[in-house]
């Protein structure tokens, strides 16, 4: 049970069928097909040789299908990461250079050995540290600074930068040097390409053709753009006239490589390579989940996080760099109908193949259709409503959208997701900082207390009753203390406070500090302090402090206990 | 009344009568006493001449009283802050330049430009994010550190270092050079300073002497030593036999200075100011607030943080360094009966006429005498009982505390306390990550619901409700999807889910999109889900989302509603 757990395909593996098979290995010919030009234009974007991309799709597939839980997560090479990597690669090398491919290993290993770590610890909740607000602003301030980054290669330029202002002054500089060949080509290529997106199935399905037919083809587009350009290059000769190619691509199955143990470059990448761990798994848990309910399967987050570790170290071996699960070819594998992680394991097998038969054959590839393809596959990341739907939600929420994606586009990556992360805890310290605190009265004739802004209750002028709404804990519990004093020294003749802890969760040990102060505070100023309505757990803890023993008043079971004792007396 | 608000004075100055002023008065009297010798001790501990300390005490307590809410606290250099300033100006400067007073000067005048900001934008809250167990943990290891760094003067010794482990090192590396004139007169202050402070007042009473007057000779305690030791070394001509002395101290009104406005050090000392100012705060706030119960009064703590920004701009003005409310003062201030800010007035007056006549005096106060009067005060900060206090209430706590010790040793006081402050966060957002969720049934001809876990409670096998006993936020939104997954693909035959939602104060963007993917998910399973018991300005908030308009099931008044209408349909 136990290995079964750790190592799924020891589950699913046993009551593998022929069913099965076919399912997966037709899924499979249609992922491989959409694989071979992403993964090698995510490799550019990424600042490695084309061949990276293959190499990194297809160890770490197959490692995957051995740890993971998901039966349809397709693991690769992905547009963020491969922006992240770029942006974290080219602070400590430069692009070319064998440094550069071996800190990408690094990166890779670094990051494997962080998400297993997590895995095994059990530590995945990290990931939630992330708020969705911050998670959609950087993905679309991503998708922008990708699709602008890849402009110089659809105008045939040179241009630079981590940052939309810097990528965009680049691009000006050089603007007069556009290389009119290279932008037609790659602008057909974008322009077919989109429509392969969006036009392409209808118009097949209108001339008759049946619907699988149709999604296959669709999925083949990016393939025909690269055939089409790559033809019209060798051709007509176009890389004497300074079209830029992929040129020559090793021929083989992926080298065995090794990732760099120098402390001075693992201190460097280490906080890159827990970002990128983060933000892969959590988009990755997020489309495996999806597409699990869809079967009413249920993924297991911990164990995703060895799967997806397991996958980088072997990326870190095999002269890949981060991978993580993609949201479009793991959409297009269970809609391929992949049964089982075992249809991972043949996409890797084609992508082999491909990678031992066809490099020779995009030789002329130009890099403006690669361009395209990744300015296509990322404009839909760019996803600009949730900036209307937090601003109707929360303006608080709307804040963190803002400043990522300003920030990301501003800064860079690496300080737009920081700020952004930062930002969301800020303001949800900040909201939980200033608790609701209703002064609360009897409905009359009842054993109900509410609001006395609210509703018609009664009330007696020596006791006042306030309803915290929060858990207490340290952000708040000074609010408190003022809140309290406040009140006290305001009214007059008060001579008991009831705390109604009804709503209260949880008190840390700063809230119990609190709670002893207002208690100290109340007895000089001869008021009484009690509570109602604490919650077991709650009790359980205060039980062990000195709070309940100093406590000038009493604990009541319910409000209306305190009540009924309170107006007594007088 | 805005004027008055800002400017406390125009209202409790309008009504000063000579009841007052006498109370004040003798309030002044013995808190000047008091602070001679320790204003020139605590600017030893910063690294700044001892006249520094006196200067620190004059303006700012002018200023404070003009501008701040509490009617005792006693503004001036204290222990910690003057650590903090030693750290943090020693990292731009070196001891005994010119530099090194501009660049106190400056953290003077950022700390209370940051202040008076917080104040006007009523920011005071931030303050909060210092959680209980991270300062008493920061205090107590700073009371060692200090405690630590003075025994290089009680031994006449050099040694230096930032860090616990630096400066034994250090000690044990020089100790050879003891000098041991210097130990004898040390020791002897030490031993003497901690019997005033322990048994001094109760053997003076014993022999007869009224409270009062035994309470100013116990105050006077450390004035005695300063005396005594003085004139033994001008006496036997001690610093001919190497014993440090203070030297020449100018004489006279504090001097006009200017901060520096150079923005390199600015940069590097913006960091520390914003620490000093918050520590400060939050030690003096706390004061300020005990002190004020006592009389049923109470402070405003947005104003707190303009008067003490007014108090540090005018150190940074008048040759002084950060200053802030001190807790033994102030309770000295408070017992020996001052009414209003001006005994700090009068304070201010008693220390002019020290820094104008008494300093020629001092100079051949031993230095030895002044780290034995701060040894003595620091080792009261010191309290490890915090640590068995926070075991025996919550193992969270007590790591925020030991982990803030340690690293403040460790490391230094900024490491520690930032630490510290990262360390609590984390510690409880993992707390509020994994929250309670009890699956709920009817307890047996009732309309109330209670955990099937603890109670013998009804439950129908197709209805599963959940109820959240926390706020859902981002750090728990995905917790929640795994267990409502979980649970959904554990059972069978389930129809619909009701989420309990009576404990939840607010639902924030990432929760909402997690109960959006929840309902998504749930209706690809064919499952419906349910809402029960949502509070008010939680269901206002998502009446402004789509979630309400696309969930599959309803949002039921009660969860007694709830239970009718589902298990009536089977």
């Amino acid at each position: 049970m136990r290995a079964a757990r750790l190592i799924p395909i020891l589950d699913w593996g046993r009551r593998y069928d022929r069913a099965a098979f076919g399912s997966d290995l037709l899924a499979a010919v249609i992922v491989t097909i959409m694989l071979v030009p992403q993964s090698l234009a995510y490799a550019m974007l990424a600042g490695l040789p084309p061949e990276a991309g293959i190499y990194a799709s297809i160890v770490p597939i197959l490692l995957y299908a051995v740890f993971g839980t998901s039966r349809s997560l397709a693991v690769g090479p992905v547009a963020v990461v491969s922006l992240l990597t770029a942006s974290a690669v080219g602070e400590v090398a430069a692009q070319g250079t064998a440094g550069y491919a071996v800190a990408a290993l690094t990166l890779a290993g670094l990051s494997g050995t962080f998400l297993v770590l997590l895995g095994l610890l059990r530590l995945g909740f990290v990931a939630n540290f992330l708020s969705h607000p911050v998670i959609a602003g950087f993905i679309t301030a991503s998708g922008i600074l990708i699709a602008a980054s890849q402009l110089k290669h659809l105008l045939g330029i040179d241009a630079h930068g981590h940052t939309l202002i810097e990528i965009v002054a680049s691009l000006l500089s050089h603007l007069s040097q556009t290389n009119w060949i290279t932008l037609a080509i790659g602008s057909a290529a974008t322009a077919f390409l989109f429509w392969v997106r969006r036009g392409m199935k209808p118009a097949l399905r209108r001339i008759g053709l049946p619907p699988l037919a149709a999604d296959v083809a669709a999925k083949a587009g990016p393939v025909a753009a690269v055939v089409a350009t790559t033809l019209l290059v060798w051709g007509l000769s176009l890389e004497e006239r300074g079209v830029a190619i992929v040129g020559a691509v090793p021929q083989g199955l992926p080298p065995l490589t090794l990732p760099s143990f120098a402390p001075d470059l693992i201190a460097q990448l280490a906080l890159p390579a827990v970002l990128i761990s983060i933000i892969g798994f959590v988009e990755s848990v997020s489309v495996a989940q999806t597409l699990a309910a869809k079967k009413r399967q249920r993924i297991d987050p911990d164990q995703e996080l060895i799967g997806l570790g397991a996958a980088n170290i072997g990326a870190a071996f095999t002269g890949g760099y981060p991978v993580t699960g993609g949201f479009a070819r793991s959409v297009v594998n269970h809609d391929a109908g992949a049964e089982t992680p075992a249809a991972g394991a043949y996409t890797a097998l084609g992508l082999a193949v491909a990678a031992l038969a066809l490099t020779p054959l995009i030789f002329y590839l130009p890099t403006a259709t690669l361009a395209a393809t990744i300015v296509v596959a990322v404009l839909s990341l760019v996803d600009l409503s949730i900036l209307r739907r937090t601003w109707d939600y929360s303006r608080a929420d709307f804040a963190a959208v803002a400043a990522t994606i300003l920030l990301t586009l501003g800064l860079g990556v690496e300080a737009g997701v920081a700020s952004g992360v930062i930002l969301s805890i800020l303001l949800h310290l900040w909201k939980t900082s200033l608790p609701h605190v209703a002064e609360v009265g009897r409905v009359p004739g009842t054993e109900h207390f509410r609001n006395v802004l609210r509703h018609e209750v009664e009330t007696v002028p020596h006791l006042v009753t306030l309803r915290v709404d929060e858990s207490l804990y340290f952000a708040n519990a000074r609010f408190l203390e003022d809140l309290v004093q406040a009140r006290v020294t305001e009214g007059s003749g008060i001579t008991d406070i009831v705390l109604m802890m009804s709503a209260v969760n949880e008190i840390d040990f700063s809230a119990l500090e609190s709670l002893e102060a207002i208690n100290a505070r109340l007895r000089d100023m001869g008021v009484r302090l009690h509570f109602s309505e604490v919650k077991g757990p709650v009790m359980d803890r205060l039980e062990r402090s000195h709070l309940l023993a100093d406590l000038t008043g009493r604990v009541f079971l319910s409000q209306h206990d305190a009540w009924a004792a309170l107006t007594e007396q007088t």
